[in-house]
């Protein structure tokens, strides 16, 4: 039996993936679990401060060229963050045309594609965290992508943001699911891992 | 009798207050319909584009050398929105200490302080206008200032929301409030009397 | 004979180009004194706003669709100004690899490449316009991939300051060949299409 | 006789001035080789992240509280940086608001004050340091502050591009006056003790 080859493509939360907590090594070990481990390989292709277009220019060396099956794209933090850090975030609607182009790409080859929103910028629930809004509409045209294109969505805006509610009751900028309100410990690796899990096992 | 001199210090919502149907006149014609108006003076005292240490930099030519009895302060958009369109926004631990600071001076004057949080940036209710995060934060500021000095608050940003979550019900931008997601129209303007004159009163 | 058809690719000032007093339009004019205008077609495919990402997507419909011989590329004030106004310019290395993405496409269908640099954001000529070093290391990209992939070159950035260098004496932010500082006044669309045109007609 | 006291008051530039190759402590070292130590108190009140209304906002507490003779005022790299890492820096017409609004208040007193400009962010020598316009036009902003008040200045921004052309030769980023483009190294910290001792002997 053929194995399905399963690309992660993504920023610095993708390149910490396939550390020994990471979300890719958990879903690992979640195949184990099940026993179906033989089945898959998966891939981590995370780079950190990766937006959008930087996925679009690497996508021929560093997924393409693997021969996915699947590709599970998890991109979008950067896009907004970096507005304020160094004043090159993505415009949203370039947003779009990036994350279309990409998606084309893929089906063109007949891979399928996973998209994910990007999951938060502050663990806050009380919709206070700087870049709130921003991101929020960058997950909306995420979740439009997936519709238009028909693709499985990952939504681990609203996944983080509703265990914030139930655990996060002291309304925490970080330390929930994330280390630093964007980087993800340990539990933040396994609730992604847990989520992406229910996707790639019915793809 | 003497009238209650009340003026209202802020940003260009405030200088479009004394036109025709800003909420400053509307507050007078309030007084008038609930034949109180020889009972106070209203002074608009609003400059487009101020942040809170603009107010605090012409609080004495402005408001001091008037002598009011109350100063309504409705300030915090611009602190917000210029970190996006000049890099120029005021970093949140500043906006306190100069908010504090007019509080104390006006204070120290014996003059009554009401407190304001900033309306809107944008009117969508699905917490996905750009600067929510921030302007949501920069509201907790204010909140914690007027209960920390003890002086009411006016809070529009709550008021804005729950208005449109009840009549902006196609989550538009724009349009319900406001005519460009910041400054108000005929109806903003309105509500925004409305909401100050119940304080106003209760003085 | 075969008309040599020249496409302007770029932003605002190359929309502009093609009006009455734009330089697209004065070089049309000085090829016509010269008595060579049947040697030439001036196409202009300029859209305000336009960072070099943009014309990398619009490349194939705007550009390659007309199977021009010579693309003059004419870009980057945007991929700077939009750091400040919206947050959203381009990282310096991104705008390398977008820049010779575009090249390389040009290249591969033997179209011929002719670069420059961006003018002006501001007509100051004390190094004290507010984008005058990012604009000058942006130039200084320009400059090495001109260099690196052996094409021509028509240097705005320095022809602007050595203009203003010499009728500027005022230091005046705008007026001498710009309206505003960055977009072209008549004089402006003059000195860049006679600057355009040295190198045109040596192709 | 009665020692004069100095008070150095600016960012982490000068934070960093007391530690034992500090510029404050540089200073000292002069003063003591020229045999006129017992003269001089100097007093360090440099504090990480100021900008000009962060002094404004302590101007009483950490410096009119210690009765000083001279304040050498040293700030504005934050002002024109924090607006591209935070989006909160200053507007140039506040910062001029605020820088005159400190040398009134300490003139009131009697104080001497002395300014300086900001002395680089980036030591490029070609003006493509990214923020070399802004940091000019702020430097020029303090010029103006110096004549109109009639206060010496010392130049630290002419005197680092003079230097840095001088020594600079290949142009670097970093590592001729300063570590990173911004906090002084000991040969930096040594340029500005010489240029302001040349200041404070005269006065």
């Amino acid at each position: 039996m053929q194995k399905k080859k399963i690309v992660f493509f993504g920023d610095s939360i993708t390149e910490a993936g396939v550390n020994p907590t990471g979300y890719i090594t958990q879903i690992g070990t979640i195949a184990s679990k099940e026993n179906v481990s033989a089945k898959y390989e998966f891939v981590g292709a995370g780079i950190g401060g990766n937006k959008v277009y930087d996925l679009f220019l690497r996508l021929e060396n560093d997924v393409l060229n693997r021969n996915p099956d699947v590709v599970i794209i998890f991109i979008g933090v950067n896009d907004v963050w970096h507005k304020r850090t160094y004043g090159t975030g993505t415009d949203a609607d370039k947003f779009e045309k990036f994350y279309t182009a990409i998606i084309k790409k893929l089906q063109e080859k007949n891979i399928k594609v996973v998209l994910c929103t990007p999951a938060a910028i502050g663990e806050k629930t009380d919709y206070s965290n700087e870049l709130d809004g921003d991101l929020n509409k960058y997950s909306g045209i995420i979740r439009n992508l997936a519709k238009a294109n028909n693709v499985p969505i990952v939504d681990l805006r609203n996944t983080f943001l509703e265990y914030n509610k139930k655990y996060n009751t002291e309304n925490k900028q970080a330390g929930i699911l994330t280390s630093d309100g964007v980087h993800l410990n340990d539990k933040g690796n396994q609730v992604v891992a847990e989520e992406m899990w229910k996707i790639i096992k019915a793809l």
